[in-house]
């Protein structure tokens, strides 16, 4: 038996992952280089970061997914450099791998557009991490509040800013509006968790610019409905310890407010530009490495470009957006490309085509919108569609069951169970500082119904 | 209406919880102050660790359970001084709370028997966030493993030393040999994680010294067959990054090891001196406080001292242990006293009485040991007891449904969902030390079965 060609996939996001599964029948040596031990699946990262659902409900390890797969291996590491004439990968670590096809995966990050300090107080959404300490930032939002007694102090500690309309920002917006008038209704006895100012801040005229102009509205009014305050139009210009200076119409204005929340732009990790660097590969202004029609490298047929860092136009000439299902897709293709030259077949794939199932976002309890193949649907019908796609989604079978189980009762209680302030975020608050001078301790409320 | 007496419950762990909760319908102002926002079931906190749980399973909302309960509000904070004679606590923020009542709940914290200093390198499991820091540590150790060449470190990183032969250790013990033995069994391709050396130490001459003989000695076996070696009468003599030094009969070794766990003895929080000095309550060996029959402070009727703080005398004449049973009935026991006083009923209480229901360990899969009420359990039938028990006490009805649903999806498959490598923890390690230098990049096995 001749020795068989060697695939190495870099990220086990959904384009990695989809590459690596795709290939377990195929006659290579698959290697998945990841810095994560962990699958994420990032589309219900935002309920781990209010407090719905638990990290491990939303991550799956990779080694668990990929264990039985006997062509595949897992590593733990972190590329940092290619050489694409040698045909190697280098790590952080200084170990390195060969290749005879090499599937690029690493996605995206979070863009502050060049100002990177604002990320102390504004934090991401982009890993289990980044999701524990948002939840940590609401939640102790909330706790410093109760014990404050200055007015305009406790009206800052219960503004919460996300930037971002596009669907991780309605969708955390959302979440918070259901926390401050639902999930804390009866938790405080001080502050009216309901009095909670949420902002939802977006440069464009609109949220949800990707979705249809009706859906959009609908989502808009559901939003306004739980209490989010929607300022499209609105640049952020500095963000601070204590808040945010914006500009709406030429207009600015300064935000006081404890927690903002960052579901803005996306950017590429540094690992891009050296493989745009090593390959002479052009870039389009995001970063993204501008792929051939079957998603290679412009002169390295054994380099693919999976996910959020392949430019390619789709069918309407526009260039495909970084979603969840452009990724799997995208990985599924170079898979089949792949498999396709391993059994020696010349006969090339026609070229990568985006077939788009969909797209939603889920605004609260049983509010959503979806455009699933063209067919606008909203409210019930949207978020019943949504709680189901994204069950089936989930890698591991156990996920599915709990994540049913947990939607179900929180449906009929609003109860968040994983409200936990955890994390070692913990100590990045000064909680004494924020109550020391204020009357401390507010009072009870009367007890009337203090019984006997 | 006369004004209300203040009752200040401070720690919502068993005893606080319990307390707080045994005063819902009695004529009182509670607030309870704790520096978490959730209560903790510690007995399933190595679960955690262990990957099988989510935090959010084993730990609950203080503000969700005591939400609705109008008499009582919950206050982030620590208690740091005490003013008997003012009836007043203050906490770190420099806020103070006066109270009528006042029940000291503050629980205990891991002892390195004055070598706090080895803290860093054997980590305890009292909270979630040392918890998921031991999760780290035990999946991070075979990630390594599995990159390194030389065959000495290869074995210092599976080499998992286990301080504490009591409950937390056993259980410990027992979790990760079935991570070594089952859970990982097809995840790697250069270690086989079976060959994980795990090593559970302690003094005392045999483990679960607390149980009866038999018992321990069947638990003892147990986690011989699933690999543990097991050490007694060996005293730890110092641990640093690379390993330990232990001691066993006047015999002086070295082992190498990077993951120790400490499951060793309990100490008082600084709180506690603070509590005997502003008293002058005497305070055992151990610093806990010697408490009145009545559990309160003696000199002092207004203040209980209840859970792992309090020393009192059993009624075979021995100190009360430290478990979730006592702290439960000490805590509904301050509550109902207090509720007496309340409601102006001059007669005392007869003295606190521990009913002991008996005391259990798991094992592993299907394996424990139970004491309840003097029939002596093990195997299946415990492990089953165990399960139900431990199910039944979840302070949250979601829980006990998802963690209902864990099990048995593990019991069937010995998969752990949550074996995730998460937390700022992640940086104490430095992967690429530890792999620069050998070759880092271990061969794949055959892979005969690679299919076409």
């Amino acid at each position: 038996m001749a020795s068989q060609r060697n695939v190495v996939i870099v990220g086990g996001g959904f384009a990695g992952l989809g590459a690596a599964r795709a290939l377990r029948s195929a006659p290579v040596n698959v290697t998945v280089v990841d810095r994560r031990n962990y699958h994420l699946f990032q589309p219900l990262l935002y309920q781990v970061a209010t407090g719905s659902l638990s990290a491990g409900e939303v991550a799956a390890p990779l080694r668990g997914i990929l264990g039985r797969q006997r062509n595949t291996r897992v590593l733990l590491g972190e590329m940092v450099d290619l050489d694409p004439k040698g045909k190697r990968v280098r790590l952080a670590d200084g170990a390195s791998l060969e290749y005879d096809s090499l599937v690029i995966a690493v996605g995206s990050e979070t863009s502050y557009f060049g100002h990177d300090g604002w990320k102390d107080w504004a934090p991401g959404l982009k890993s289990i991490d980044e999701a524990v300490n948002v939840r940590h930032k609401i939640l102790y939002a909330f706790e410093v509040a109760e014990r404050i007694a200055d007015p305009a102090q406790r009206r800052a500690w219960l503004t919460f800013v996300i930037v971002g309309g596009g669907p991780t920002g309605v969708e955390l917006a959302g979440a918070i509006g259901e926390i401050a008038r639902q999930t804390l209704r009866h938790d405080f006895r001080s502050i009216h968790p309901e009095d909670a100012r949420i902002i939802l801040l977006d440069g464009l005229p609109r949220v949800l610019m990707p979705f249809p102009e009706d859906l959009a509205q609908k989502a808009h009014r559901s939003l306004e409905r739980l209490g989010v305050e929607i300022r499209t139009g609105t640049m952020v210009k500095d963000v601070d310890r204590d808040g945010l200076q914006v500009e709406t119409g030429g207009q600015s204005e300064r935000v006081e407010a404890h927690t903002v929340l960052w579901g803005g732009g996306v950017t590429m990790p540094p690992v891009a530009k050296t493989v745009a660097a090593r390959t002479q590969a052009p870039a389009d202004r995001a970063g993204r490495i501008k792929v051939n029609p079957d998603l290679t490298v412009p002169g390295y047929p054994d380099i693919y470009v999976v996910g959020d860092l392949a430019s390619l136009a789709g069918a309407d000439g526009k260039p495909l957006p970084g979603l969840a299902q452009v990724a799997m897709q995208g990985g599924a293709y170079a898979a089949k490309d792949i498999a396709r030259k391993a059994r020696g077949d010349a006969r090339p794939l026609p070229p990568f085509a985006y077939f788009d199932k969909g797209t939603m976002a889920v605004i609260g309890r049983g509010a959503a919108v979806a455009n699933v193949f063209g067919v606008h649907l909203s409210g019930l019908a949207a978020w019943l569609i949504w709680a189901f796609i994204h069950i089936l989604y989930l890698v591991q079978f156990e996920s599915r069951v709990v994540v049913f189980i947990k939607w179900a009762i929180q449906a009929l209680t609003f109860n968040r169970s994983a409200r936990l302030i955890t994390g070692a975020a913990a100590t990045d608050f000064d909680f004494s500082d924020a109550v020391k001078g204020s009357a401390a301790v507010p009072d009870l409320r009367p007890t009337a119904e203090a019984r006997r």
